[in-house]
């Protein structure tokens, strides 16, 4: 069985699996590439971690996720930027283990307003800010930074960054091959500038990573799980695809799906319909 | 007891009150304005719901709502239009039966994706198609066709208009005085290009309304109602109403919340804690 050969499942699909079961699942279900989450890459330490990704022959498309990097200057915002470094650096050592192809993007959030802060600006400026003190570790390190823009309803309490526009007005302040952007239809689809921007993210060579999910209604009663397989919601993905291909990107895409019911399923079905999902709906080209 | 001088009580923050004791717990709490909806002015009667508004001697802000028009051609939408022009009427009507400085504003709210349809792109050209449909019915009646971005969490089931900047590339496609925007800072405060829209706004002469609510968080199980008393959430409430200010506009304002918790309260008590935490948070002078 040999899936999409663009397609890479994000391991919050399959939230509940630990590493290990994240790779097999992945492989069993004929998907080339994973993009990987920090913490179950900690459960078992990094330099384990590196193997069993080499040794599961898959691509790494990401590692998610540093940022949540808003917080006025004190300790903790400079144990924030010492934790990004430290992402950075495993955001390295995967890609050099995993198999060509590989991605060293790091994906970051902005994170939401501090306690009782209501200067939203101000928040965008110190996440830019932590960002500019992270670039030369990055370029040494060989990794994107990878903005993330969050839908506006995550805009006080998990990333700031609430438009692919205001992320690229942050990226581009930064060289493209230290500093891009991720692109996921759940947080952007919803944009009327979205065309414009995934062309100037194209033309500045900024899109570091392209994730797909589908947008459910009614919102889930915590609306951050209310995320679909590519096809079952409202997104038209075969149009978004085309633009980010018409931009020039041509990397692994990743699935990335929030979502109780199918956290609660099988991985391994998981994975399966993920692929198969995918297939049918998300309007990839193989190229 | 006096409140805040421009202060509106928008009726759906007392949802559960019929029009007569809408009217009388806006005036109790020294409030001397109200933004009505069409269902309650329905259950009496346009007739009766203008002599109550006289009787009651406070100024209408705004009717809400139309809209919903973003269906193709055919019965429904012709339906849809059919409901927007009856709601001119009304608007017009209970303005003139009102205080002076009402404002026969109609909030239009677009309506979602219809369904099975995922072109979100064509729903915005039918929803400004619509309001082009209405504008000559809006200008014969003195009525203020007033577009309501919603935040894009409703993009897909409740308002394909989802910002500001939108919202006013519609409406400088007509005449100022029949076509304007109204700014809710629960639905736009999320914006970065906030200031530059609100500013564009103000110079067009296209601000119709001002809603303030809070942005809650943790997101209530219906985001929804995820609303809250002016100065109890993340909104730099003061900082917007200084944009809006400056663009010029001197009209009530209007505080529209939604939350289960304050509809089931006695709406008396909501009026006068809505006055209070206006007074209080909302930063809007009393000029």
């Amino acid at each position: 069985m040999t899936a999409h050969p663009r397609l890479s499942l994000n391991q919050a699909t399959i939230k509940y699996a630990d590493l290990a079961t994240a790779l097999e699942v992945t492989r069993a279900a004929g998907i080339g590439a994973i993009g990987l989450w920090r913490e179950p890459v900690a459960a078992v330490g990094l330099d384990k971690a590196c193997a069993l990704v080499a040794d599961s022959g898959l691509r790494v498309s990401s590692l998610c996720r540093g940022g949540f990097f808003t917080q006025p200057e004190g300790p903790e915002r400079r144990a924030a930027l010492a934790d990004n470094r430290r992402a950075i650096e495993e955001a390295a050592a995967l890609a050099a283990a995993a198999a060509p192809g590989s991605a060293p993007a790091l994906v970051l959030v902005a994170g939401g307003l501090p306690p009782g802060d209501r200067d939203i600006a101000g928040a965008r400026a110190r996440a830019r800010d932590a960002i500019g003190e992270l670039v030369e570790d990055a370029r040494a390190a060989g990794v994107v930074l990878t903005v993330e823009p969050m839908h506006p309803m995550f805009a006080a309490d998990r990333g700031v960054v609430s438009t692919l526009g205001q992320a690229l007005d942050i990226a581009e302040q930064f060289p493209a091959e230290a500093v891009g952007v991720v692109i996921d239809t759940y947080h952007v689809w919803w944009d009327p500038e979205l065309p414009a921007q995934i062309a100037r993210a194209g033309r500045g060579g900024r899109i570091a990573s392209y994730q797909v999910g589908d947008w459910m209604t009614p919102l889930a009663s915590d609306a951050l799980l209310s995320r679909g397989h590519t096809g079952d919601g409202h997104i038209d993905l075969p149009a978004i695809s085309a633009l980010v291909e018409a931009a020039g990107y041509r990397g692994d895409v990743e699935v990335e799906i929030f979502n109780q019911a199918i956290w609660d399923d099988d991985p391994a079905a998981v994975a399966r319909r993920t692929a198969d999902a995918f297939a049918a709906a998300a309007g990839v080209t193989a190229v």
